[in-house]
């Protein structure tokens, strides 16, 4: 096997799911712990100095960092419910992989190189996505992160402290930051347009506006049998006019809108709910528009809408994505409705650009994602070439 | 305190949920323990005999049942999620408060008197209705019963087991039955006929056919942000579909039906969901009207639709109702849209009726169900008259 394939099959039984076949690699569980610790043993199995920053990402350095700010890639290992295997692993793992590449051919970088584990990208677990690149910018503030309840109610604190972590350290961290002269993600395709394109990898060259709402739609709860149609307020009808308004509204302004979480109070048979929650997912290439979608909806449910959160639209760093997508033979530059840490340390004001892998079927957040061996290597050659570009 | 108020306040706290106020007690659980802890406690206290049969139902007999059989009321202590104090525990507190009725006017009924407390009425945790009372009868097989699992995987038999008692015993238990000459179940009126007639017990006489269906409308799972409108296949734009169905066609058919209970997979906030289920509960006074609702939402959704259970009208014993409504100064004769033990008994051929206690809201299945105490009286006084006419 090479290095890719033994981290791959390293990797591939982590958080697996026997019933659905997807990954559930949620923040700070024991999933979790298993992820970290393989990243840990990978950096000392190549001498890399593993340091941990204030929001509790996993940074691997090969040179110090602190004598010079570094090149970094790297991407996530946690996964959305039910995930695919693509989704993160892919840009840790060829990050790794391009590290050996270099040492492989006797390459001596001019600056250091970093490879970084971000954590809690999906915001799976706690609602918000990014979380530790937010965190580690600021972007969210540390106060407000430590209170974040997951579906159990159990607190972000309470979890980064059961994870061995200390939650008072939580906040920005000013040093971790000084590290990174320039951040490069690599990331399997969530859609298909290098399928169409007939290209293995693309330059990404920013992201969309996009925020999360949830909607709480209230009603009466009552006895399904007994109680007349005229005297009912049943949410689940409040829920079905916003599912529908989701659609039709993204339609109407060039977005995409999902609802693909949803939570019924009390969710027995023979009882008409007291209540229903929703969460709206909405994204596309203009931010008043997506905003205009969100209300739109809001007012359909006709109860409380409340963001969650919101990133406006992100450009990656301009000089880095043109510089990439030369050296890549006139690579593809694409936008994506997809978050990603690239975006939070862009907006943070790194200079950040990210490298995409085709997907054949463009499906991701599935255990359906995939991405061809041939293209994942091709994927590790770009970065490869690119770490080189910037470190030559 | 009454008797019937030193009951109620010991039933109070058990299984109260601190921050909906409503009772979550299901079949098997821990608080479900407590219940029937309390209702061994109350029947020791009378010196009346405790026995259990073949589906776990508890019997406190008042004289011997093998001798001759007797005339029993009572009705269950398990609730909906989240439900009211009333449905259920209201019918059991009166059975006893009857007995101690009788008693104290030194009354010696002319053959015994039992008060049940039915196991599993509400079916919250494994999903089918009066599981109690289907087993005692055999209208639920025991296998069948044995292997239905709640929301954790976790069997009926295995509940039954870690509660303490051998599932191999569960079964249709003649000797049980044979015990039993009428039943009469007192229970909270879940509507307000009784409101609009200024009467405090009415005497129930058929329970409306009633059925509930699972419809698993599949889709693919995809990434909300990356996923064009034209190529998702979206599962919960399906259960829009259903909710409003439910709603448009129980109109149509002069019927009610009701989406309580649904399930996400994998209810992520990003993610579009690979699949949804719901739940329909639909009833009505006509059969046909109720399997045409059932048939009309399942074709609106597209997928599959699987009966979880149906109980075809049931119409108490004609006899019995008459004689009751007599003696109760003319009291109004009502049917109902709720499924209840007593249903269950008839259909099984045991003479069976109810009394209803006046409801001033209508609302079930809710914290906010509620009786007036001193319509709770005058539905002890009811019942207690019931048993006179039927023992005296």
């Amino acid at each position: 096997m090479t290095g890719f394939e033994s981290m791959w099959a390293a990797l591939e039984p982590i958080g697996r799911h026997a019933r659905t076949g997807g990954y559930r690699r949620y923040a700070w569980t024991g999933e979790d712990a298993n992820l970290r610790e393989w990243f840990a043993a990978e950096a000392q199995a190549r001498g890399m100095e593993l340091t941990l920053d204030r929001a509790g990402n996993q940074w691997a350095w090969w040179g110090d960092p602190d004598a010079e700010p570094g090149v970094v890639t790297g991407s996530h290992l946690d996964s959305v419910p039910d995930g695919g295997a693509f989704d993160g692993p892919l840009g840790v793992v060829s990050a790794l992989a391009a590290v050996d590449a270099l040492r492989g051919q006797g390459f001596v970088p001019s600056r250091p190189i970093g490879v970084v584990n971000f954590g809690d990208e999906e915001g799976a677990r706690f609602g918000v996505a990014c979380a530790g690149s937010r965190i580690l910018t600021g972007a969210l503030a540390a106060d407000r992160a430590a209170g974040l309840r997951d579906g159990d109610g159990v607190t972000m604190a309470e979890a980064v402290r059961a994870a061995g972590l200390d939650p008072e350290r939580l906040g920005r961290d000013e040093e971790a930051l000084r590290r990174v002269s320039s951040f490069v993600e690599l990331h399997v395709e969530q859609g298909r347009a290098l399928v169409d394109l007939g290209r293995a990898v693309a330059v990404g060259s920013s992201i969309w506006p996009h925020g999360r709402w949830r909607l709480d739609l209230n009603g009466e709860a009552n006895h399904a049998g007994t109680t007349r149609l005229a005297d009912r307020d049943d949410p689940m009808l409040r829920l079905a006019e916003v599912v529908l308004a989701a659609r039709r509204e993204a339609g109407a302004h060039d977005c995409v809108a999902t609802v693909g979480k949803v939570r019924v109070e009390p969710n027995g048979v023979n009882a008409i709910p007291s209540a229903v929650s929703a969460w709206l997912d909405a994204r596309g290439p203009r931010e008043r528009a997506v905003r205009a979608v969100a209300a739109a909806v809001g007012a359909a449910g006709g109860g409380t809408i409340t963001e969650e959160s919101f990133t406006a639209d992100t450009a990656f760093d301009a000089a880095l994505v043109t510089r990439l997508a030369a050296i890549l033979d006139g690579a593809p530059v694409l936008g994506t409705g997809a978050g990603h840490d690239a975006g939070i340390l862009a907006a943070a004001g790194v200079p950040a650009a990210m490298l995409f892998v085709r997907n054949p079927t463009g499906v991701s957040h599935s255990p359906a994602e995939y991405a061809e061996p041939q293209d994942c290597l091709a994927g590790v050659s770009a970065l490869t070439a690119a770490l080189v570009e910037l470190t030559g």
